[in-house]
């Protein structure tokens, strides 16, 4: 006979248990929810760059085959790529192109894109197009190391917009094709990268958006137009630049205001209105104008370094790298080609005593061979044609070498192209 | 009074409070190890690429400057670039070096390195450099286009392998220095892309190692030399690759065996002992030794075309372009140009009746000015140096349009170099 009250107990039992139950059941979920919040990133930060590291901090690769039915500026139908077609709203617009397409977005702050270019006809000089098509291959070696791409323009974008001046419709052209890239690089057809592990130190140039080679001094208080040299510089991609160009256009030979700006720049810088000129006087408005602060005159190192005072002083510098590399097996390491930035970072600290640029014996960034005109032949009188050719030889081997390394090779005479050595 | 009993039946109350909690715990414990799995990737999978993943499969971008401390086979002091230092288990190296460098593996497989190149001094052909400056302006537009690295060798790194023979040694030493690229294509100087768009269908070579343009039957059954042509191959990189690379400079200029080879390719081929008779005979070889199927004579498309055959077809085949545009705006529709393949892919259906190579009317993918000449002179008597200007002029335009569009330009003469207009 049960007792009285037993089968009241069963169902408290029952419960009881189902209360144990849920009791964990609650815990443990928490736990769960808790954990599968930090191991399912939400939706909006999968699309961060942090979803798309490996090695730590790796950004995606371009997606080459991806270009959203969204529309951006390209679609715009009063877009263009000359200066007939002035821009607005240009960082809005970039920006929009970069969220909608994260693969370029990701790293853009850093990224360069080089342009360079030459005349479209062959050369009036003798081995004019021999020169020019190595000067292109150290740009393209340099690019290639560094992961950069590079576009080399042979046409007159703007008829009129002749000689020099061709460079900046080229630049403007780039910006627009380019809006992956945070910073376009102006290099002249006849300036040598000597330095293939150096890098532009953006950092430097956060608050600006035009880097020059020049002597701030030179420009802005003895107003010399030799002061900076427009073969080689660095443009921000944002609409400050393209106003920029727009205003140095406008003192182009295209110009309706060149016959003005011709006399001002003669007045105030003694000399006709070509395109270093006309950015000097640029550069000095800046300054008035309170917009000093977007444009730097660089003087800390090679941006553009002038060959002639350059070539005497390779030898010096080889010996002492060499020197240095003896002394560190690491530095010695072969490698592959693409991972020489690595062996450039082992290298800065042999280098710290070495200083930049001139009177320094850090190998020069860029040689420049300004005054040799390679291709047009209208060289500075100050030299002889072999002079130049002589010192092109060397300067190229030079940074040959630098590059040869990579494949096992050397030129054990820098006079002479044609013999390489296996290491 | 308690009931007897009753102090009894509290603990057992609590024991099944407790397993109630147990079997609970148990029960969601499965479920969330199970849920763990599937979100925290275990460690082995983390070094994949889904790891690196952003906007659905795209690897990371090549870390530059990560080389770990970890001996590779560049750290063999056995290691050389040149054919004197043979090479063995090239296959098991790359694949280590791959392992420890994630950021090159990811995506290997499909990686092509671009080599062309020419003579070191000037060309002996008036206006023979200015076109090599275009050839390979337009080499490098299209690696741009499609993410590959290109690498210009203009030196004899084997001093005794002289004119075509001197692409063997830049091939090789390309291979070693750029592990990360499964492929090496080697192009001429005198070779141009004339479809920008167009992609080496690599899925096709999955199980091949060297694929080269020509006629199967010419080369096979005929013996003819001029069955294949040696201005545009693909090489994998692996141990097969140098094991050919060494059979096929065994029978160069600098070999002992040349005069042997001389003898032999002339009663094979009624030929002498060139790069691209020697590797006719290597391919008969291979088809008789049973290793044939690791070489491709591609029949299908121009992975190199006769410019001859093809200068003619341009204007119509543009027609035909620009008829199909007009129907389709999306293949009108501006966008950045490292986009392109994207734009490449939305043509593909438009493209589905047009046929490859000879006779179709797609784009001809390399046109090679075979014949031609423009750096030494030694032009095929067939032909007249102004008709190789002139054909060479008219089809560097013609792809050269396909990149300017991206700057917004085009050649609207395209015999003439030096006029473009805004699209």
């Amino acid at each position: 006979m049960t007792q009285p009250g037993s089968a009241n107990r069963k169902p408290t039992v029952f419960f009881l248990f189902l209360a144990g139950v849920l009791i964990a059941f609650l815990f443990l979920s928490v736990i769960f929810t808790f954990s599968s919040s930090n191991s399912l990133p939400a939706l909006s930060r999968l699309r961060s760059t942090d979803a798309c590291n490996c090695n730590g901090n790796n950004p995606p690769r371009f997606n080459l085959g991806f270009d959203p039915p969204v529309l951006t500026f390209y679609d715009d139908p009063s877009f263009g790529y000359t200066f007939a077609k002035p821009i607005k709203n240009w960082d809005k617009k970039r920006r929009e192109w970069l969220m909608l397409h994260p693969s370029f977005a990701s790293g853009s702050e850093d990224r360069i894109f080089l342009v360079t270019g030459s005349q479209s006809l062959p050369c009036q000089n003798p081995k004019g197009d021999h020169f020019l098509l190595r000067f292109y291959r150290n740009k393209v070696d340099y690019s290639r190391i560094h992961g950069y791409d590079i576009f080399y323009n042979n046409v007159l974008l703007d008829p009129k917009m002749v000689g020099c001046w061709a460079k900046l419709s080229a630049v403007r052209a780039a910006m627009l094709a380019h809006p992956e890239a945070e910073w376009t690089w102006w290099i002249d057809e006849d300036a040598v990268f000597t330095d293939m592990d150096f890098k532009v130190p953006l950092e430097r140039y956060k608050d600006q958006n035009f880097v020059v080679h020049g002597w701030p001094r030179e420009v802005y208080e003895e107003k010399n137009w030799l002061g900076l040299n427009a073969g080689s510089f660095l443009i921000r991609n944002c609409q400050w630049s393209l106003d920029f160009l727009d205003a140095w256009a406008d003192m182009g030979p295209q110009s309706k205001n060149h016959e003005k700006w011709r006399k001002i720049l003669l007045t105030t810088f003694k000399h006709g209105a070509d395109d270093q000129t006309a950015l000097a006087y640029l550069l000095v408005k800046e300054r008035e104008d309170q917009l000093r602060s977007k444009v730097h005159i660089e003087i800390g190192y090679y941006l553009e370094g002038y060959w002639l005072v350059i070539k005497d002083t390779l030898k010096n510098i080889t010996d002492k790298y060499v020197d240095i590399e003896k002394g560190d097996k690491k530095l010695r390491r072969r490698h592959a080609e693409l991972v020489s930035e690595k062996y450039a970072k082992v290298w800065e600290p042999h280098l710290k005593d070495a200083g930049y640029g001139y009177g320094s014996w850090r190998r020069p960034f860029v040689t420049h061979f300004a005054g040799c005109q390679p291709c047009n032949g209208k060289i500075n009188p100050s030299f002889s044609r072999e002079s130049c050719w002589e010192a092109m030889d060397k300067v190229l081997n030079y940074a040959d070498n630098q590059v040869l390394r990579n494949y096992g090779f050397t030129h054990p005479d820098l006079s002479d192209p044609s013999v390489v050595s296996p290491l």
